[in-house]
């Protein structure tokens, strides 16, 4: 059933296959009278956008944006902005090869039991190609929370087991932006730049960290129950290809922590602590939006690996085409998408909590 | 705005605070036909009830839930199924010392924030009480899922540096359920009551991490792109009071793994590891579903903690009512029902996928 | 699948049946500090009453509401309303010869064949009773709206073929809210008691059209295409059983118009005609809004009518139990009510609209 | 707020303006092994079509419908169907006229008050124009149900005071498909055609009933109280530009009818009438559903109308630009596309009625 659209008042859908004419999508609900700068949109797409660097996948997609709806003299009108992105380097032939084979760690198997049917032109649906859409609406989702003064920001924070120790409130974000590893710590870059080469020679791939940290939070996003601003933060990263697992403030470390450690206590001049990642019974406390997901390493590796084809015979697969030796790094603005996505959703939602 | 309710084919709505006359909901979507063992639903709801053990809270609730509408004859008729569980034991007067106070790490400060006006008794909406109604009708999800094969079940895996180390496949659930921490490996029983005793005594609390294991699962479960499975559990995961993290399969491990290791193998027997945690490309592989999620440790302790009043003066806060040295161990049959409701909701939605 | 809940930002969930112990329902995203009138309510839910004249059904509930959650001091927190009406007159022993049978104009045979299973006391879910729910909620979403000033209003305008007159804009509501038939010309009432004693006498029923009149609208409820605010009403009227057809303004009559005759030209003082009934592109005007709805005679008549049993065996039926010779009468307060849910749904909405 | 997207399994979300650069939308949910039929869609769309006759507006658009998505050698995979149509006929220079101007019976107010900004170019987001992504998707969801037997028809039954009398059951829709007027009674055609010449002379415009005829109907489609199939159908006609009014079967004429007439009784051959026009307590009966929609005259007329500008100040309005007499002609395949998209997600939700 209809499972390709998020959000309650502002609602991204989204269409479109890897290797198909194009991909698309609806964003319904900005509000009307905001400017929109549509150089930032590409902006934010050529930080997600392949074929950059020797790190990224190689296949090129200029990923220019048609806004087909929704603005009229550069404002938004309060209704549905048509997003479109043509693909132009499709090489489909790449993919003949899998087409009657389930390639180990990607959606093949589960897509084509569940439809019977399966488009396995570079993935299809299932590609992270889908995410250039969530950056171009997310783009406009940051445009709009600007003006409220948030700052939503993403970095990785780990690729492998080098991990950098940078406090989220002391990191350097021009600096993580001007680096091709969009990394917490730049003195890391010498030794990531080595794995990764040795990544790519090894035809393997790493997972990855990123981190979040949204600031200028307004207190009070996040409706109690079930639509917490965390769960629903939480349910746009999992929905991200290849992420799996999400936390926020002290994570999986508050397992270990005491009561009396881990409660941010409050002073006059606001909290101590930030274990609780700005985020209390669900709804926003004004302290830093801060938050970690975790990344798998890509599946299309160049090693041989077992599976079986559609009639359960062994065999094995060889991924070629073009791919990324850590696909966390172009999640960084992906995440940054999300978090937008959601938080101007909530923003909206918030207008309505009281008389 | 409406925020209270949960999944798109079976929806669970609620209602209810601590300290009110009840707590309630309606579970809308239930198929037709399917009979309702009621003694399951109070055997569930008994798992979560306070009072039980010396490591639990002392409220003592009866926790009987009515079932108000929705069953004819001891069948369900495809109508809403209302539910109510009056509350017996409130204590309202426990709390007027914190009406103008924030307890840290509550969610007074956010609720009064956002709606300026809170039931500061017991928390009021924002109290685990409300999870009583999850559990009513995760039972009957539960009941639905079993027709089809599909047993859930949770256990504690870590309770501060304590750890369980057995493998998810090899847990004895029997054991699980015969001991009051929930806990994994029933050879630590005896170090986790020293553990908890002593936080007991020293008015302090502690997180948990509890491990989620679904087997007898469906092929194609999970819609891509938005709903996924994995993004949907973990939203309802994130939904649980005191929540901050969740994790499939390999969890944050797989920062660390590269693409050979990670990707689980196929052979004609099946697949050779469980790094997905039974999800690829957010649909349900058929593998056992595996999730974790983090627990903190409650703030309310008795350990007195700085804080600010509604005037924003220093003050100092002692919590007293009744509570849990460590709430996650009460969570194990709210992580059941939530992945029994999300699951449900999700074997429903597959029923449209194709023609 | 989950049904049985009406609007986005104000939600109403609503379970329970004709002849079980309770209905209920949960009342969603009621902004905060709204001040309730709970004495308004129960006069809303006695104007929608049986037994109260010799016109209307003889069964006799009380009908008082109990509000379960969401109140603090008096005023709402911003939480689900829970609201409960105990069923205390029920003679589901009425109905055992119909368990069998299929009623013309009931519900029985589409229930049977879409669940399999049937409630068949009173009806079960079908049964008006269910209204009663939607009244109490609307009650409260009138007492939202009434703080911005609108003002929501129903009489009966036809009985058979006895018709009002009275332009809208010149009703005495204070007249139709004293006579039993809520209708709009007070002159008519001994003609139509004569018809409704003369329609009991023959064991039979009549239609009603009613009329929704709404003043103090503001600028700008609804939103273009497809959730409008005529659509919305329109789909909310429709929701009532027994209703069979909605019209705006001129209604079925604008078939008839010409554009220079339909169109309501705009002076500076204002719209000088309103054939629109008051709303434009979906969106309301500011004009009064102006609505129709036409309810069929009951099917609940004590008139010999041809039916089919179970097995499709021929067979007659005679409804007996207690009903109303014009249904049409009592759905006044339900118009009302699902007017201003629907009414303060787009109120909140529109607060979206703008940056 | 979101509100451009219509269905709950099967949903279709539109955007795009009168006279941008395109209107598009997504259609998600619709099954996987779908063979489409796109002759069929563009059939469908040149329906619609402007420029096609004398009787019609003088736009001239292809209407070339692209599928951008969700197909994999000719059939559907499950996931969404982009749709896109570029407008390639916009003339906004005809709308610089009206830029400050409210035309009378438009949404130029309303769109004004309710955004502080509007597209005046051709109506913008008000323009019928975006139906033609309805009857696109609609043509869709027809495919769907021809599978499973429905057949879903429109006519035009009433133009001004020229009503067809031919009961629903014996119209002959081949010939309703051969004539421009799609008018139920052929014999009426030359008294049709004067009567639209004269009322293009006479620069006016005209209002129509149209009526929908669906056979084949499965027993069981809609939802009890809320979602009921009659409220949704009724919802998804009043979301078509310039519709007023909405009826089921005997529809206001019900006012009029007894019980005892009006209650379709039952015989082992099936119903006897069908006043209830196929519907019964909001599910589908499987008789012939039968629904009737007015639709105003267009305010777009060369008549001049009073009005005022944007500084309330009075002045007249002649509307330029392309348009018809009788807007209804063309409203034919717009009603029986949005009954295939409401009828093909009940279809869809019905499938999860029964265990």
């Amino acid at each position: 059933m209809a499972g390709s659209n998020l959000g309650q008042l502002l609602r991204l859908s989204t269409f479109g296959e890897s290797h198909g004419p194009a991909i698309g999508g609806v964003l319904e609900g900005c509000p009307a009278g905001l400017q929109i700068d549509q150089a930032h949109i590409q902006h934010m797409l050529a930080r997600r956008r392949p074929g950059q660097s020797k790190f990224t996948s190689q296949r090129n997609e200029a990923d220019e944006v048609e806004i087909l709806s929704g603005l009229f003299n550069g404002k938004t009108t309060g209704h549905p902005i048509g997003l479109l992105i043509r693909n132009t380097d499709q090489k489909p032939k790449d993919y003949l090869d899998i087409a009657n084979l389930y390639r180990p760690g990607h959606a093949d198997f589960t897509y084509q039991h569940k439809y019977g049917i399966r488009d396995y032109r570079g993935g299809g649906r299932s590609s992270a190609r889908e995410t250039a859409l969530r950056v171009a609406a997310g783009a406009i989702a940051m445009q709009l929370l600007a003006g409220a003064g948030v700052q939503i920001r993403a970095c990785v924070e780990q690729i492998g087991t080098h991990q950098s120790t940078i406090d989220p409130a002391a990191i350097d974000w021009q600096a993580v932006n001007a680096n091709p590893f969009f990394f917490a710590d730049p003195s890391m870059l010498p030794q990531l730049e080595d794995a990764l080469k040795s990544m790519r020679r090894a035809g393997d791939s790493i997972g990855a960290q990123l981190l979040l940290v949204v600031s200028g939070m307004p207190i009070g996003l996040g409706e109690p129950v079930f639509d917490r601003l965390d769960a629903d933060l939480g349910k746009a990263m999992l929905s991200i290809n290849a992420s799996k697992a999400v936390s926020f403030g002290a994570g999986f470390a508050c397992v270990q922590q005491r009561g009396s450690e881990h409660r941010d206590q409050i002073t006059p001049n606001g909290f101590r602590t930030n274990n609780a990642g700005g985020v209390l019974g669900g709804i926003s406390s004004g302290q830093d939006l801060i938050m970690r997901v975790a990344f798998k390493p890509t599946s299309s590796i160049t090693i041989a690996g077992d599976t079986v084809d559609s009639d359960n015979k062994p065999t094995q697969v060889i991924t070629k085409g073009r791919h990324d030796p850590c696909v966390g790094i172009r999640a960084v603005p992906i995440v940054e998408a999300m978090a937008a996505l959601v938080l101007a959703d909530h923003w909206l939602r918030n207008r309505c909590s009281r008389v």
